[in-house]
């Protein structure tokens, strides 16, 4: 962020009176431009006993296997968002039922909500965003080839509550980087 | 939103390829500047029975009644934020719990996280947020001046896990302005 987007004069970054953290700052006008985290909504979705599982046809972690899911938008709830993403990444109409996970994932600033969901019909297809989409077993969801650690978690919640016969709301922090994301920085850091 | 953040050139709403929802575009530079949802972090924060109340010193609903809440900031966890801004708001320094309730407010693009804690100490006092900072038993909550929905139910839900002898997490989309904003509102639009 290096202009105002109300006045376009150039920006600063300082603790404006009264606050404790930098923020880009206008001294032209007088704006300040907040930055926050961002709330990823998904479901987990099913259909007669097997799950929505969809290959990421964009990057990060292109080709990898995910359920659907992404940014919420303005004006929409947490569980509108999740249908909408739902629809968007594989064709499938669902009913949200529950929330079974709320994942802090504070170095990439993210909040991430995987909401439980039914799917109406079979109907499921490949989209822009995902190069294939299909229904899996639980016991064949491809652990390795997940797409990120909030996925992971998620199904473990959901796999972990169905084996018990109840429905939590499961909270988790990962405050750790995954090793891909480390290692990707440090070759960075080292220039290759 | 009127000029990029990037480059400083004008801006055009638009739909970018690939989307579905107007964004404001920079034709300059090709960056897509989105909005999203913003989390609020709130704590309701027990000492010896009794639960701490903040009288609001800011805009908007001066001189009402909240429990310690704020925005979320980068990089940190739901819980982390809720007990930061316990101690910017009364000074009071406590030990988050668990998640109480999870409210949307999708009128205002607002997701609410209110959590439990505990009070190490004693200590709060009144700071540049609160005009006055206090512990009330829960038989003196003052409902009618709470200063918003989120604040109400948080504290309902806390108060029927309280009868119950539970500590679940609630879930609540307010999808209706309050009528106080839609009176104001109206009188805008009448030009008053």
């Amino acid at each position: 962020m290096k202009y105002c987007s109300e006045c376009a004069s150039e920006l600063v970054v300082e603790i404006p009176e009264g606050d404790h953290l930098p923020r880009s700052v206008c001294k032209q006008c007088g704006a300040i431009h907040y930055r926050n985290p961002r709330v990823i909504v998904g479901a987990i979705c099913e259909y007669e006993g097997r799950l929505l599982l969809c290959r990421r046809d964009i990057e990060p972690r292109h080709g990898f296997w995910t359920f659907p899911a992404g940014f919420l938008e303005m004006g929409e709830t947490t569980a509108e968002g999740a249908a909408r993403e739902t629809l968007e990444e594989s064709g499938a109409d669902v009913e949200i039922e529950d929330l079974c996970a709320i994942i802090n994932v504070p170095y990439i600033a993210q909040v991430y909500l995987s909401y439980r969901a039914r799917m109406r019909g079979p109907r499921h297809h490949p989209t822009p965003e995902s190069s294939e989409t299909c229904l899996v077993a639980p016991e064949d969801i491809p652990w390795d080839e997940l797409a990120f650690p909030t996925i992971w978690h998620s199904l473990r919640f959901w796999m972990a509550d169905r084996e018990a016969g109840t429905r939590g709301i499961h909270t988790l922090d990962i405050t750790r980087r995954p090793r891909e994301l480390r290692e990707r920085e440090r070759s960075h850091d080292s220039g290759d």
